[in-house]
């Protein structure tokens, strides 16, 4: 593999062509509306009347597609370029058309004048295309929209990839943000012989919009330094910055490109040969003008190498013919007519520095994961139910049946499947995994003792910074992988805008047909708001179910399953899935099981449905009140809110709804999984009171539901931002959630029970205040709270449904 | 200052009883329901029944304050403690204990016996205190329960405070973080001279919940070097993992700590006599066993110096004799019986290590900013506001108005007022600031020509981190001072959490009587979702406002100004509140003026109001339609409508109703800025198709006003997650939320109209066809829209409000 010699300069030349080109059809983008091969002198209405687009990071993303398809072609190395710089659209739009894909999947963008004039339009135009490197552009796996996951996404492409290389463009205004600083630390977690490689390449051209860039205004010893603490080898690289002949720059660079994948390709094999010595791998320091090739000077400030060529460098070449003038004299010095023929078709010189078929970086599959992606292996659920005889009567905590399942998919899915997380896969429960894999490790070992299933190449991914984990799985995802994302509840909200990002990214790419699907996005939150008993108020936040809700139906799933057969079959429905964000709230701690698998099943299948047994109706007469609920917390408090209602008011009819598909509550209008106004109101009726415990924030299920016409009857309980460190039930107590309120609630809201039930409500408020003044003076639940369970016995076991 | 010598012995063993001391009374937190003082033996029932706590931190973080106890009485240095590591609350509640601070602040916390067994009992215990360093923790403006922001905290409390040292421990789980692997890059942007001192204190214990830390887990030199490259000069210091006498530790620990204050000292001496070199601040690496101190084996597995440490180490005292034989023997290490006297009092040459007074780090008053907290001198809204003779025919940039202010509130308050943002204040027009300050920075300077506003020392805070923004201006907050949060909308959900930490941080110390309030948070987001033409989808998402709603209403508030006064008015509103959240969105593009300065001014008071001037009712008669709007756009385009409806439908009585202060519309009961309902249905009626043109996603509003009289009526467009880089009147096109849309919206819900709109309606669709294809075609808006203006000539200017 190694490349001892200089590249000839036949091929500096081809690289130097391919640069101009991408740098003209870069430049054409962001200004031409027409006369894109300048056959005409620049006339005013060649300009476009808006002109949006950053030219700033683009000639630096040019200069390394140009250098890299050298050696890709040289070494026919798989490679997937990602452009971290916000706005590097056109750049890859560029290249994405000089090497042929683009025009593969836009077919109207012909590889000829009409085409380059299609091509230069659409770019940041209504009806066109962004100015990111989004959905849009073939080749991409990251939008860049909004900064700070360049890294992670390429690390997440990078594992169980160990042919791909993966190239990773930092912007040094990137480079600021949190999530990228700490991304680089995945070199502590990648296995050099399981994984591909990452080639961090950060571009330091020295400013952000309106202001330089930190690292590239410190000293060079403690840039160097840094990169060193993250483990890397940096390789320097300066140009653009004296009058360097190009040729000489890019002889310069190739030598030095040559040099990191000669540095590569021995760690590469050293690691095959089973050497186990963490490597220092190489990244690549750039350090070029913001602008690079820009006019120097505009209106007499300083443009090329400053800020001010972040975005529009020539502001009004429309109205301004001085302007108009030195945008002529701009695009001409990329010399369009040398690289496209007359007909406007590359010429076949600079084409040929294009590597073949889906070694384009463009038309690599790794960046449309979908035509990868397989189907997982799934276990049967049925070996992995737990046994319910009786609804309540047994114990078990959620999660660790799920963990058993996990464990089987990991086992029949060695290398497709990833488990996600900061350090909480055992605190969830999910430590079956443990029994066929580990925590993937690739720093100090100290020894079993207190390596506690860390190995060399496991399923499992901790690191204490959910921007990595949710990254990670993004680019894993993306690639056509399957994963899933386990975290506390109130902590996913540090990846809120993330998650926006990709949907938002999912959600365009159901519009390309050209893109193919690929697997859903997994969350499972079981460290949830309820159960954070030593953790306190600062754990407790259950809005990320709100935050999910405001992207469109068509992404979205909110399940929350009451138990651990419920979960598990949510989980296997979560897995099959295309395209989704799956939010699955279910509790870590032991709690009461209701369903056996089948039930589970067919429960999940419906989403949400009365629980019969739990229920006083009788045959033919509608309730006199609903108690339905969602979360595995509020549905042990309806059911035990049930219980005293049996008990204590045994003519009432009580009507109890489980639901776990939060999505059925809109309108079948609204969302694929919503209701339709007969089931609806078949359910919850649309005259009788409804109960409704909620897990999260109350207000949601008012959102969802205000088109019904019960809704005025409707009363939620959920979290209202009450809370402290405390146990379960006095949190339920502080967000008047709990049995006895929740009878209160009853009380109030059924009129017909008139006195015979005042009783009972003031028996329920001095209980609240007995439980209280208990906890407070014992510390732990009162126990005819913490030891009740569903009485079970006789209730008739069955379900309705609409 | 300089101390060459070393700490003598008797000190030595007076911070050694300090530690111990410390260490003992947070074991008792962890463990004791009573017995505080072990004066007889351990039994079951002295046990707490639950076991709450973390242990994992504590040693290390109460070593620390010892040490640093030392320091501060010989320098008689202000000194801030950060404890960054999570769940470090039984240390810093020990130390305040130790100091006195706790009993002064909580007096039935006393220091004797009964004291102890109180202090104890209180930790992680219903109706008691958080295990972190929450708000009830004297010293603490950290709570740490979300892990990433101890040095951004640090750094902000340091700015303006150059007598200050602010000691940040950072844990090695926190360290992996992305907020906190930025904020180490604060280094170049701290003033050695007009700011204070931060300390970053790495506390290397090696382990998280289950796993060991990367940064643990590095070469020492791989490590160094990246604190190097974070711009410090590491101080490496290794205890606790030999037979190591604690004297010998303490003295070795002392020398060192020594020898970094004085380098502190010499730093600020040459930046106070003009040295411009950007200094190697020093830090500490301090690497122990994680849960120092406690059993190094407990059933027979590793727990000292390993993950098993992290939380309660030993699980079963009240079940296990031998776990109770091994706590009494744990707790007695610490000699508690030297350390308190017979009452339980804290021997004296104990405490004579605590500092005096405010040198206490408990009791400093910049863990209290309200008490240091001084009101803005703020410039008379009067002289800054926009000349605006007739509605709509001024056009201006609202934020640009607000530039014009804010740099006389900077100029009027040049030490305890900034502006953070991630190099987006000129980009916001905010660019008036300029004029009397500068963009601070520390890193190298290029000269002028690229130096934009470059200082050394200026009231705006530039870094491309919107967590580092965030916990910047959060600090300087916390410590008593004011600020503004600039960011682009969308972007403002990489901070949720930390907003959600804050927000719950003030509601907390709301029911605490000795923290004194401090200034508001508030945030500017002027680069909202209608207007992101160039930047697209990724750029677009009003959501945070739902994400602020979900916390308690008497902390957040949320305003969608409409034009440049208003903003005004409600900037001056928010920079004079206390212990709030204000959330202002507000457009930065030029566009039309409607309210002189002092119907602004009654406007903002009232929060929301009908604009008669643009309606069509006559006195008496209640309005066929009420066209609501919120929210700078959605204004304008409700206008639009109304100037149609007006042209097309005269005898159509129209209603046009501003929302300025979003909490308006809720209950009264809900919300202290809330309406109540005879004034909410006076000013939206209980029956007139109420067409709600709002700014966010439309949800909100039904949220807001599910229970009003007439929810049914209200129709709401807003943002349904439609968009791309497109022109903005296309925009709004793609949400319904365009004029013409509106006027349909009118036309479908007021059926009287009958047979006469339907033309009307067509002429609508059409237009916006005509409008859409003229936007494909020139890239541009339909001059028609672009051009419009409120037609305004003899409408009477009056406002009628509830």
């Amino acid at each position: 593999m190694s490349t001892t010699l200089g590249t000839d300069e036949v091929t500096l030349r081809q690289v130097d062509r391919w640069w101009r080109a991408a740098n003209y059809l870069s430049l054409g983008q962001i200004y031409l509306l027409d006369n894109p091969l300048m056959r005409q002198p620049l006339a005013p209405e060649h300009i476009k009347p808006r002109l949006l687009g950053h030219w700033g990071t683009t000639p630096g993303l040019n200069f390394l597609y140009a250098h890299l398809n050298r050696v890709i072609r040289q070494r026919r190395q798989s490679t997937l370029y990602i452009a971290g710089p916000g706005h590097g659209g056109p750049g890859m739009v560029a290249n994405a058309y000089l090497e042929g894909t683009y025009s593969e999947v836009y077919s109207h963008i012909t590889d000829d004048e009409d085409g380059l004039r299609r091509l230069m339009r659409r770019f940041s135009f209504p009806g066109g295309i962004p100015s990111h490197a989004a959905p849009e552009t073939p080749g991409s796996i990251h939008e860049g929209g909004e900064l700070g996951y360049a890294l992670s996404h390429a690390y997440g492409a990078a594992f169980d990839n160990p042919d791909l290389l993966v190239a990773a463009v930092i912007g040094d205004g990137e480079a600021e943000t949190g999530p990228l600083a700490t991304s680089w630390h995945s070199t502590a977690f990648l296995n050099p012989r399981t994984d591909g490689t990452v080639l961090p390449i950060l571009h330091l051209n020295g400013y952000k919009i309106a202001n330089p860039t930190v690292l590239a205004r410190i000293p060079e010893e403690q840039l160097t330094a840094l990169l060193r603490g993250y483990g890397h080898t940096p390789y320097l690289f300066t140009g653009g910055f004296d009058d360097e002949d190009p040729l000489s720059i890019h002889a310069r660079f190739a030598r030095m490109l040559d040099e990191v994948l000669d540095h590569i390709a021995e760690i590469r094999a050293g690691a095959a040969q089973g050497s186990s010595e963490r490597p220092a791998w190489p990244m690549i320091v750039l350090r070029t003008p913001k602008g690079w090739t820009c006019p120097a000077t505009i209106d007499g400030e300083m443009t090329e190498n400053s800020w001010r060529a972040h975005q529009v460098p020539l502001s009004s070449p429309r109205e301004d013919p001085a302007h108009l003038q030195l945008l002529q004299e701009w695009l001409s010095s990329y010399r369009p007519e040398e690289q496209f023929d007359d007909d406007g078709q590359l010429s076949k010189e600079v084409a040929s520095l294009a590597p073949d078929g889906e070694l384009r970086m463009s038309s690599t599959p790794h960046a449309n994961g979908g035509l990868l992606l397989r189907d997982l292996v799934l276990p049967e659920v049925a070996d992995h139910g737990l046994a319910v005889p009786e609804p309540g009567a047994t114990q078990g905590a959620a999660t660790a049946t799920l963990g058993d399942y996990l464990r089987e998919v990991i086992r029949l899915n060695p290398e497709t499947f990833r488990l996600f997380g900061p350090d909480e896969v055992a605190s969830n429960r999910l430590q079956a995994v443990y029994e066929t894999t580990g925590k993937q490790w690739n720093a100090e070992y100290l020894g079993p003792e207190v390596d506690d299933h860390l190995v060399r190449a496991g399923r499992v991914m901790e690191m204490l910074s959910e921007h990595q984990c949710q990254g990670w799985l993004e680019g894993y995802l993306l690639t056509g992988r399957h994963g899933v994302f386990t975290s506390y509840e109130a902590f996913v909200h540090i990846v809120d805008s993330m998650f926006n990002q990709h949907a938002k990214w999912l959600e365009t790419t159901n519009r390309i047909s050209w893109r193919r699907p690929i697997a859903s996005l997994n969350y499972l939150l079981s460290s949830h708001v309820w159960r954070q008993d030593h953790n306190g108020f600062t754990h407790q936040d259950p809005g990320v179910l709100d935050v999910v809700m405001n992207k469109k139906a068509e992404l979205v799933r909110v399940y929350l399953p009451p138990d651990a057969n419920t979960l598990l079959c949510t989980y296997d429905h979560c897995l099959r899935s295309r395209q989704l964000v799956n939010v699955v709230v279910a509790g870590k701690q032991p709690g009461p099981q209701y369903l056996p698998l089948e039930e589970a099943q067919a429960h999940c299948a419906r989403g949400l449905g009365i629980w019969e047994w739990a229920g006083t109706e009788e045959a033919g007469a509608g309730p006199d009140v609903v108690l339905a609920c969602a979360g595995d917390v509020p549905t042990l408090e309806t059911l035990a809110a049930a219980d005293l209602l049996r008990r204590h008011l045994p003519n009432l009819r009580v009507r109890v709804v489980n639901v776990v598909d939060l999505m059925r509550l809109q309108d079948a209008a609204e969302h694929p999984h919503g209701l339709t106004d007969r089931s609806f109101d078949q359910v919850f009726t649309t005259d009788a009171p409804v109960i409704f415990a909620f897990h999260g924030y109350p207000w949601l299920i008012h959102r969802l539901t205000y088109r019904r016409t019960g809704h005025p009857h409707i009363h939620v309980r959920g979290y209202k931002e009450e809370g402290t460190t405390t146990t379960p039930f006095d949190m339920v107590m502080l967000n008047d959630l709990d049995r006895y309120h929740l009878v209160m609630d009853v009380i109030d809201r059924v009129p017909s029970l008139g006195a015979r039930a005042a009783g009972l409500r003031q028996q329920m408020a001095d209980a609240r205040l007995r439980a209280r003044a208990y906890t407070r003076e014992h510390g732990e639940d009162i126990p005819e709270v913490a030891e009740w369970v569903w009485p079970g016995a006789g209730s008739p076991r069955s379900e309705r449904h609409p």
